[in-house]
Parts: structure tokens; C-alpha cells; sequence
């Protein structure tokens, strides 16, 4: 699994006066604290602060790339702050541009900044007809965004396609839906890859954690490669991590006992 | 999903003492603690005591029934024993036999217990040739073994299929099989029942739990829609509630909530 860190946004408590303050203590210490637990890419994210975003978003990558080793996802749907994020970004690892969509304008505004640096992309399935309802439209809107990106240069193994993860609590069929969309697009295209926002599954609904938990082994079980999470969560990292084990990705077991024997699971 | 509990089993440390010695108040503790938690069916095997199996397990089927309200899963290669255990067994849902084969010889000595009791029955895919190497193996003997059961007047949702779990330990790509497995013997069998001795999967490796509990939402996922597992384990018992809500099984998600509600649910 491919985990991305999720922990540096704005629109989680305590990280927006950090930003605006420029308080880089607080901010790196998140970035350490997601690297050391595992997460592969760390998320950087301050949308909310609107004007100001291009300014921080390029601060929040130079600070979190002082202190970390692992690339960043850089994560807007404002084009000229990932180009700041993307101008500041440096590492012998691609970016994760953070995310493009079949909606024309955003789709003409984002795709020049993955060719021109290089980036990997969350492709987001939804387009100007608006958030996908179910399975279908969940896999006619990838497939369009995914045959356009690859039209236009970007190679399969760069694109996330991130199906929209929606509240189970307010419809419960959501849950298969998505799962059942995920089947579909990695039978289509091997190479690619699968994440989401995971916690939007458990939005509303009491004890969070254990439906995260959970939807990230179903979601694996499908093909889901990737997620976007909260890393500190010990227990769903040691899930992920005995997911990719069972699912045949990890030779003789290899990780998993080194993961256990370095105390990094937990039951 | 479909929770047999598995902790009555004199393979299990302290049970086959208890059995010997008619141990009632140690075998009902067992059999009530696990009906507490969820438990469905309560599985009752005494098959290390060889001779003395018949009579024990027409006393394990009389001592649990007189504590539990749920129906029980009766443990036996052996045709006497079960019919022992079957002659003794009260409820107005019937047990599960646990379990049938594609041997010729097992599968004609069990199969007129099934008959006369109006039993469900766990179907492992195994036949004369053995255990089951990959997935098409596992296809092919469930198919088999399948068609023959309707042929013979069982009826689909009377039969549990088990794909037959071997640990990853010894062969990494184990778990993937058996998950190929089970999607393509759900989607050939809408109405059939998948379950499975689960604690194989981890067999030699450390922190067993974690890949059990992990390994059941895998499978959760491709349509196993029971397993043989402790259920004492309340972070597995977590994760299938939180599964079948995830899985849409939930209406509103009411089960899922009311198990928070009550502290059922474990973090």
C-alpha cells in the first residue's frame, strides 16, 4: 500500500493558525511524525486559507521538505498554488498532484503542470455533470479522465484514480458501490493505481476509526493500491500492512515479520 | 456475517481435559462466552478422542444446547459421531455438519445424514486427489461438490462452501488463491454460503490475530459471507459488523450504531 499522509490541512484542528503563523515547528513535527510511521507520500493542503494559499502552499512544501525523505503530495485544485507548491518541490521522486478531474477547465488548468514537472496525479472520477451517484458513473468518468491523460502523455503507473469516497451514513449502498467501481477500473487498466480519500466513508456515523479500518482491507481486496489517511492510526497501518502480505505482495512474508519483530503492529 | 465460534475444540489447550472429564461448567462457560459476543453457531469438535468421539459428542451438543439459545455447528469427519451428535441436537434451526467433502467415501457416508436431518453443511473443496493446490483447483472441487449436493436435494443456502485455508507462511500466494476463489464460486452460486476455518491463514508467522482479523475483511470482500473464528477476538468481531455495514448488508446502519451504542465495538 502506497500510504499518503493526510495530517498537514488546513481544514484539520490546529493546522490552520500553524500556516498562518508560519509555524514551522508544528508543521514538521506532523511531516516527522507521518514519515516515521510509515506513510510514503505526506499530504500538504491549505485550502482554506483561499488567497493566501499559493504563498503558504510553497511554504508548507519547503518546511515539510526540510525534515522529511519521502516525496510530497501536493494537494489544491488551484492551479497557480501547485504551481508555487510544484516550483518549491524538489526530490528525485515525482510529486503527486493532488488532483485533476474530467471537469473541462480544471482538467486544461491541471494537465500542464504534470508535464511540464513530471508529476503523478490523483484523478478524481467526477466531472461537470457533477459528484458520481453510483458504480457506473464512478467507472464512465475514470475511464474518460484516464483515456484522456494518457492521450495527452501521462503514463498509467503516474495516475491515482481516486473513485470519491461518499458517507456510507447517508446512503449504505455507497460503500459496495465504490468497491464495485474499483473492480472494474483495475480489471481494465493492471498498471494503475487506486487511492481515496478513506474517511469520507465514516462521515457522520459514531466510531470512525473502526469503519477507516475496515474500508481500507475491503478496498484492497478489490485492488485498491493506495490511501489517503491518518498514518498515526496504528491499527490501520498495521492492517495495511497485514493486507499487502496476504494479498501475495510481500515475498516470503518478509515485511510483515520484519513489521512485527520491529513492534510496529499492533492487534 | 455468519459467526461460528471455534473455542469448543479439544485440539484447543484445556478442552480435551474438560471433555474427558464431562467437565459441564467449563465447556458451558466456553459455549455461553461466546454466544455473549455474537456468536451464531457454536462449533462443538472432540475429534482428538478417536474412539471415544461418538459418545463425547453427543454429550458436547446436550451440554452446550442446555445453556445457549443458537444452533450448533457439529465437528466430525467421523459418520457416527455425527449422527451421535445429530441424534441429540434440538433446535428449531437446523445444525450445520461440519463437514462434507468431494470424497467418495465421506462424501456418501455424510451426505444421508444431511438428508434425514435437514442439516446445512460445510462443503470443503477437497476430493480423493487432496488438498487443493491454487484457485482452479479450489473451483473445481467446489463445482464439483456443489452440483452434486443439489443434485442430491440440498438446497443452495443449506450449503457452506469452505475453499480450504492454508497458511501464507508456507506459500505467500495462498491468500490471493483463495480469494480468487471465492469470487468466482460467489458469482457461479448467488445463494451459496462461503465460510472458512479462518486461523489457518496465519499458521507460523507472528501476531496471528492481526492477520486473521485482517484476513476476514479480505475476504468479506470478495462475498465469504461467514467463518469459523474466535469470536473472543473482539477487534474481528469489530471488523465484520463493521464490514457487513460497509458492504450495504446494514439498512440505515442500524446494527452498526447499535453495536457502538452498547460497546460492542472495539477501536
Amino acid at each position: 500500500m502506497i500510504i499518503i499522509g493526510e495530517l498537514i490541512n488546513t481544514s484539520r484542528e490546529g493546522v490552520e493558525p500553524a500556516v498562518k503563523e508560519r509555524d514551522k515547528e508544528f508543521i514538521q513535527d506532523l511531516a516527522k511524525k507521518q514519515e516515521e510511521v510509515g506513510a510514503d507520500y505526506i499530504d500538504v493542503n491549505c485550502g482554506t486559507l483561499i488567497k493566501e494559499e499559493p504563498e503558504a502552499l510553497e511554504w508548507l512544501v519547503k518546511t515539510v521538505q526540510e525534515v522529511v525523505d519521502v516525496p510530497l503530495c501536493i494537494d489544491s485544485p488551484n492551479p497557480e498554488a501547485l504551481k508555487r507548491g510544484l516550483e518549491a518541490y524538489e526530490h528525485e521522486k515525482g510529486a503527486i498532484i493532488n488532483s485533476i478531474t474530467a471537469e473541462e477547465e480544471r482538467y486544461e488548468q491541471i494537465l500542464p503542470l504534470l508535464q511540464e514537472y513530471n508529476a503523478s496525479v490523483v484523478a478524481l472520477a467526477m466531472d461537470d455533470s457533477g459528484m458520481p451517484k453510483n458504480a457506473d458513473d464512478r467507472i464512465n468518468v475514470a475511464t474518460k479522465l484516464v483515456e484522456a491523460l494518457i492521450d495527452d502523455g501521462i503514463s498509467m503507473e503516474n495516475i491515482y484514480v481516486d473513485p470519491i469516497v461518499q458517507p456510507i451514513g447517508t446512503d449504505v449502498k455507497m460503500g459496495i458501490e465504490i468497491l464495485n467501481a474499483i473492480d472494474t477500473i483495475t480489471d481494465k487498466y493492471e498498471d494503475i493505481h487506486i487511492t481515496c480519500g478513506l474517511s469520507n466513508i465514516s462521515h457522520g456515523l459514531p466510531m470512525r476509526r473502526l469503519l477507516n479500518q475496515t474500508y481500507v482491507v475491503l478496498g484492497m481486496s478489490r485492488g485498491m493500491d493506495s490511501a489517503i489517511l491518518d498514518p498515526l492510526d496504528e491499527k490501520i497501518m498495521s492492517l495495511a500492512i497485514a493486507g499487502d502480505t496476504l494479498l501475495g505482495n510481500d515475498k516470503y512474508c518478509g515485511n510483515y515479520i520484519k513489521a512485527a519483530k520491529s513492534n510496529k503492529l499492533t492487534i
